[in-house]
């Protein structure tokens, strides 16, 4: 069996390696137009930060090196150009002297991966603006950091690679200002949550410009001008960072089925519409494990996994991709930033009926030195309570509760079953009730009616006429931090005495810093008789939302 | 309504608050013996070790507290002597003056967790002899530190809190010594999973004694001798840690059906065999999630879990405790353990047919700074595919890697499902292959019969007759820091060209450092037709277990 490989990064280079070890025989033929395999995208922004101090660690494995072990013939620099199907013929370009020569395979594997956007704005091709994908891209960045030493830079574009590249940027000691044209950054984030991303990084120093998009970048004085929608900004240096598109032409050219975006269509098998063809990776369209739409989404965890699940499938075996959840997170300076499953935004558009919490835990035993509390937002499908989507920004232990999120979608869980999870517990790591089973406690309250809850943006249109009562129910001192209009002060400790001071018969909205004391408040109030709606997230959340304030901190001792 | 709730820490007072929170009405009492409800148990070594610095922090709730926020009303220094379940009465007495009282519930929670074990040794009484479970514990312990000014210390019993204790020790300065009577350290782990454990600790300057029990405490040069059933070691501060006991001689005059261990029985509602009692926490016998068996299985987690689901039943709900599966982690330094599910023991115990791998990950990409590998091992059902347990040894990631663990067993993952788990990936957080999903590609691996393991205790009996060949594929370099008698050397990546040294006809065993290049040397070797076997856990663990050596360290940059 003759079988070639067009792509030799992540989904490629797993392919190739699985393919081997399944059979010794197989001859296998790697093609990788640049001049690396298997290299460390996902590092290339902390090369350019510093954090990572050697090229040599941006790549993971060479030719030579894989062919010592794999025997896999690794032809770097070498294009493939088209594809013939009927015939079962790659046509290649060397690059090295513009040669081109023709190779059969009995099955073929593409993993051309995504390229960045360069959208055609003037001035896109000066000399200082850069897109990151590759190890070039990143050498060129750096040597002119090095050379020039740029003051100021503008990243165009604040999703993940947008953000790394601030974060690293900022590293490296330029000013750096991100500009996005929707209005947050990380788009896997609803708005909401983007609120404490947003103002961690103004905290930190790096700008960021919302709703706003870059039309033109002009030369002024030897500097970057950099012309927005509204505005401009000016810089010594610009990373493109606006997404990534499937680099999908072989494939359309061969008469593989592509989707809307391009995308190359695979069935579960990762087969193409042509049965001796099969891609993965970034080019590929995808089931969202969540929705069971069709999507795009690109990321190394699936691009590896099906790699190996396509050299299964040559080789005879029946392994099958269920779909990808767009689990992902992003470092953030200090900040840590995950995601998976679907956000209000996608599961209203996939038309799912969800409801949401908003709850705010300690990282580990406040008592333990160390703790920070992260920002947990859960979605789930009203009726069947699957959990379908969960947000969190906060600080250390983020990873590991959206892992366990994740793991948990991944198995159809409820968000009620959250309750249950037995996670492991010792000061340093995390707490009895891990913020993990805390939200899921919160998710039950709210599904059994316990917990009526109210949101950010609700407060603004609360009638202030006296027709319902506004309370806030935090201690003086945080009061004293700020308040939200039109709502009297009762700290919680204090409601039971002052009950009488709360008109009967009318709904009352309670609010603290997080929402759990306002849940207390609730419930006590309930047990008066009153009907009670708590401020979901609390003032904390509110606060960073509506008026882009970082509240005060991470740490939260008061509202225990 | 009225409630008692006999004992005011994890389970107790978490019943106490949720009661409130269901029922703003009910009369709720906590009765505590001790001085301080809801205090930090699980932080009580760190006090120790001044890594807690203030006592105030191990108390995270006063009485005052709880009755401000909850109308509970808390009774310090009050011991329920005993329960008449006919009469609904408790009988409590005031520890102040030793007056004694009557209290009636309609519903009665116990709560009274489990004492340590202090075992009848001559010697058990003296002044520096200490156990370890409350505050007042802890500032027996540190007032003698701080006064005797004690050079060395021997802990006995080397579970979660006798290690906890013994790292703590050392940051005080005192020599330590763990006594343990087993083969190993820390029950949950097997045997060979302890042994980097024991190296590391050698290492951190930490004395391990095995096999061994302590006989007698005797005065000598006022200095403890402590002496063993096989030698003799002097101290000036010994620790007893050798377990707990559950606190129910109340349940048990009060007629309630004990198990043999003495612990509580409860159905699945948390009631006692007496329809007004509740019981939650470490007294209580509770279902093995993965035996099904009864356990006793004191945790902090499962004791919360249990106090909110009494309250919901006393409070007209339908809450079930599901059973525990024993998730815990450990610090150890910057050693992190974790564990959940069954070990090989605790399987054979409950017959279950399992099988296992070992794997040997990077806690997140290897071309980040700070990445280290962590010894990861699973168990699943033959058949049935189940996976039943799991234990990991590391330092960064431990944790967040057996959460997920924890939560796949939680929702009956089958070992080959964490193929598909998608788990968050950025170059300082993870993989795009985690870790998890390493190990599910191992299992199914051998689940599928592509790879075929032997074990760390069959290499001794492995015949050296020439029967079989026996093969080591590591570099030189590797193989220069020590062999494993028999094994003849290719290095992987020259095996092909080899492989006509391999005697055909004849089994081959083969090994590399941790398990990875051994499994591609197999699967090249079938290719060749060989039967093959993989040394699971490689060298790496193979010495670690048989020669107690730490082997060379955790960070692995030529085993990928």
């Amino acid at each position: 069996m003759k079988v070639v490989i067009i792509g030799g990064v992540a989904g490629g280079a797993s392919a190739a390696a699985r393919l081997r070890r399944l059979d010794e025989q197989a001859e296998i033929i790697l093609l990788e137009r640049g001049e690396y395999i298997s290299f460390a995208n996902c590092g290339l922004p902390y090369y350019i930060g510093g954090v990572i101090k050697e090229k040599s660690a941006l790549t993971l494995q060479t030719p030579q090196q894989f062919y010592n072990r794999f025997r896999i013939d690794v032809r770097i620099k070498n294009e493939a150009l088209s594809i013939d199907p009927i015939r079962h013929i790659v046509t290649i370009r060397r690059s090295d002297d513009g040669s081109t020569y023709e190779e059969s395979y009995d099955k073929l594997i593409l993993s051309p991966g995504a390229a960045p956007i360069r959208p055609a704005i003037p001035g896109i091709d000066d000399e200082a603006v850069f897109t990151l994908r590759n190890i070039p891209d990143t050498m060129k960045i750096d040597t002119f950091i090095h050379e020039r030493e740029p003051k100021s830079a503008v990243v165009v574009g604040g999703g993940y690679i947008g953000v790394e590249m601030a974060e690293n940027l900022s590293h490296a000691g330029i000013d750096t200002t991100i500009v996005e044209l929707s209005d947050h950054l990380i788009a896997p984030l609803d708005f909401d949550m983007a609120a404490d991303v947003h103002n961690y990084l103004a905290q930190k120093g790096v700008s960021v410009i919302l709703n706003n998009g870059v039309t033109a970048i002009e030369r002024e004085n030897g500097r970057l001008n950099v012309k927005l929608q509204n505005g401009a900004v000016s810089a010594d240096l610009l990373i493109m960072a606006v997404g990534v598109r499937p680099e999908t032409t072989l494939a359309k050219e061969c008469g593989l089925l592509l989707n809307a975006r391009g995308a190359i269509v695979v069935n579960e098998r990762m087969e193409t519409t042509n049965p001796d063809i099969y891609a993965v990776g970034d080019a590929v369209e995808v089931t969202d494990f969540v929705s069971k739409n069709a999507a795009v989404i690109p990321l190394a965890g699936p691009a590896n996994k099906q790699g190996r699940i396509a050299a299964d499938n040559i080789c005879g075996g029946d392994s099958r991709y269920t779909g990808t959840q767009g689990s992902a997170v992003l470092k953030i300076f200090d900040m840590t930033v995950a995601t998976t499953g679907l956000n209000e935004k996608s599961a209203s558009a996939a038309g799912i009926d969800y409801d949401k919490t908003y709850t705010f835990s300690a990282s580990h035993a406040s008592y333990y030195p160390g703790a920070n509390n992260m920002s947990v937002k859960l979605l789930w499908e009203k009726g069947t309570l699957k959990l379908i989507g969960a947000q969190i920004v906060g600080f250390d232990g983020v990873d590991k509760r959206m892992d366990v999120l994740a793991t948990a979608i991944r198995f159809g869980a409820k968000v009620t079953d959250l309750i249950e999870l037995e996670l492991c517990y010792a000061p340093p790591f995390g707490s009895a009730k891990d913020p993990v089973n805390m939200a899921g406690f919160v998710a039950e309250n709210v599904v059994s009616g316990k917990l009526k809850q109210f949101f950010w943006h609700d407060v603004a249109s609360l009638p202030r006429d006296g027709s319902v009562t506004l309370l806030d129910v935090r201690t003086d001192t945080e009061r004293g931090r700020g308040s939200i209009d039109g709502f009297m002060h009762i700290p919680v400790d204090s409601l039971r005495e002052h009950v009488s001071e709360i008109p009967k018969g009318k709904p009352v909205y309670v609010h603290c810093h997080s929402g759990l004391r306002s849940y207390i408040a609730c419930r006590i109030l309930s047990g008066y008789g009153y009907d009670c709606y708590n401020l979901a997230g609390g003032w904390r959340l509110y606060e960073a939302v509506t008026k882009n304030r970082r509240v005060p901190e991470y740490r939260c001792t008061e509202c225990k």
